[in-house]
């Protein structure tokens, strides 16, 4: 399962030579550092070919002892050298006054000067919203960035948003995440007019917190494509290409999923037990299980941008594999081609009543709001 | 798996038979009606035995046919005639002031006169929430009944509450729930000093929203055993034995979790296709699956108490079984023989600056306060 679909790979074949997207890569973010990213980066440039080129920032020492590791003559990518890593228990603002050579800053910075289009990381969630957030700061007309991701439903994939960004919101800000979701699943999932549900506990527009009865409202009046209220348990179903909520329950949710897979695998190994048949039956299915795994790891599908950022930030999972880097670096290069930014500030805009609450200009975020939205989130 | 452990079991074996505790069961309710509850009933009077009294309040001519079905001379349940019904989608206010007959007014009313000690419905739970309300009102001293569920874990079981009677809640209303679910996990898990987490999205006490981190607190200075913040992928791991959280995000995991089984099947199913091999695996795995998937029905596991009502009201899922109509008897003796309102009381008074919202007379619900705890939360 890729989120490289035939779309975007379409997207970034016919992108010009000329204008291929430059893209950098935090080598040293991730559970496992430069072992995966370099690996990552490996099957980036074999998918992507010349569309895509990348700088990979971090320890040189350490880049190149795993270049050789891959036997390489010329590496496919640019190697930035710096000596300071954020660590992915550290307090992100801490490491963001005191690191200022840290790979996360360095990749950040390039993308500032305009020497690449975006940045991916696989350091802690916190760190990268708290370095974009002062180092490239909020796309204009933006309350409040957000966190998106995206997971496998019985039909096409479902973006939900927000998953930790923001754990208490407004309804003006849960429209601008409907706004910022909707224009993402219609850059990365090719969709048209994608369905905007507001998670809810009931269908009826009557049911709900204080939250979403306001957003309700806002999103009736909105220009998104708003399919009303859904609940925790058509998230699954595909009934919606967008799921919007307030980043509590987003994370919640999002950290209840991924637990959810393993609980049943231990409770089926129990079940199984010592019985032969059951053993034989667990092994024959083993292969299928595997892929059903696969579709259910949402790192899988190119970890999850920071929408609202003045520039392209994808974290991915600390724990992700090279395929998830190499997905990550997709989703990023069409993110850039497509100009995702530029379409969601059309998009707000067209409907700039409906945020009352945005700034006027949304450069550079002071460290104490930052420290603000940063201080009430999880780093994990 | 049963609810009735064997600590439940005991309670009930220890019972003076001249303190039998008499139930009535809404044999109306749920999406099956009178079929699935007097199985139910008869199930529950071979396993409890003379411990358990029960009245089935319904339409007499339907129960005595489902009586003849399982070819009963005497049923072992007193029958209550009564013609009216809510139904399962029925608003459950206008259902109360305009159905005074029905089952399940008839049901609460034989607990307000004194003459059984509980109530179980597999009505809506909208309506049984309304209409215990209305009927039994409030515990003394609590502010705002919450739904509790209990859900398998990697180890023990676990108490979840609130999942839907409260959308919008306050740190006060939290520690209440804390202390009724703490309380509910000692008397039917037999739990000594249940260990309680607070839902939030990260360990520590600084991470969560406004309302976790002022619960946060709460919970700190509580005579609770509190364990700290947990995560949405801890829930499943057994790391406490009662997790609090507001009804919205309660209601919204739960509906997760119930549709997170039915999507891993489905996609098992796709991953299986029509390979040979992976379907003789699937075909040997099957009775080990459905033992999961037994463990995993939270309808399973005895139903929902409404935690704070001045009374014993369990709501089974509509789609109920007849084993899960009987744990849910069984549950609801259990809380009964074990008195469990009176050491909600108890607890609740030992800290009672800490519900500083609690009304002092718990005594009937307005209809105008009901309505307005009513109106916002999932009927269905």
């Amino acid at each position: 399962m890729k989120i490289t679909q035939d779309a975007n790979k379409a997207i970034l074949k016919e992108l010009n030579p000329e204008h291929k997207v430059r893209i950098a890569l935090d080598a040293m973010g991730g559970d496992y550092g430069p072992s995966v990213v370099v690996e990552g980066a490996l099957l980036a440039a074999a998918e992507y070919g010349q569309s895509v080129e990348l700088v990979l920032v971090g320890n040189s020492r350490m880049i190149d002892s795993e270049c050789e590791r891959h036997k390489l003559g010329t590496p496919p990518f640019e190697i930035m050298h710096t000596t300071e890593t954020v660590g992915m228990s550290e307090n992100a603002i801490r490491a963001y006054r005191t690191k200022k050579n840290s790979s996360l800053t360095v990749s950040l910075d390039l993308q500032k000067k305009g020497k690449v289009s975006a940045t991916v990381s696989a350091g802690h969630t916190g760190a990268v919203m708290t370095h974009s957030l002062f180092l490239l700061g909020r796309l204009s007309g933006v309350h409040r960035p957000a966190i998106a991701v995206v997971l496998p439903t019985e039909k096409d994939k479902v973006v939900v948003v927000d998953v930790g960004a923001n754990p208490d919101c407004k309804a003006h800000h849960m429209y601008q995440f409907g706004v910022m979701g909707s224009v993402y699943a219609s850059v990365i999932h090719a969709k048209k007019n994608p369905k905007v549900g507001l998670l809810s506990i009931g269908e009826e527009s009557s049911k709900g917190n204080e939250l979403t009865l306001d957003t309700h409202k806002l999103f009736t009046k909105s220009n998104l494509n708003f399919n009303g209220n859904i609940e925790g348990r058509d998230i699954l179903t595909g009934k919606c290409d967008v799921v919007v909520c307030d980043g509590f329950v987003g994370n919640v949710i999002l950290k209840f999923a991924e637990s959810v897979g393993g609980f049943i695998r231990s409770q089926t190994k129990r079940q199984v037990g010592k019985n032969l048949i059951s053993n034989l039956g667990a092994l024959l299915i083993r292969p299928a299980m595997r892929r059903v795994r696969e579709k259910m790891d949402y790192a899988e599908y190119g970890g999850a941008p920071l929408l609202g950022i003045d520039g392209i930030c994808i974290v991915c999972h600390g724990g992700s594999s090279a395929k998830a880097i190499k997905n990550a670096i997709g989703v990023a290069a069409v993110m850039a081609a497509d100009k995702l930014n530029l379409k969601i500030k059309k998009h707000l805009e067209a409907n700039g009543n409906l945020s009352n609450g945005a700034t006027k200009d949304g450069k550079q975020t002071s460290i104490d709001q930052a420290d603000h939205q940063m201080d009430s989130i999880n780093e994990g």
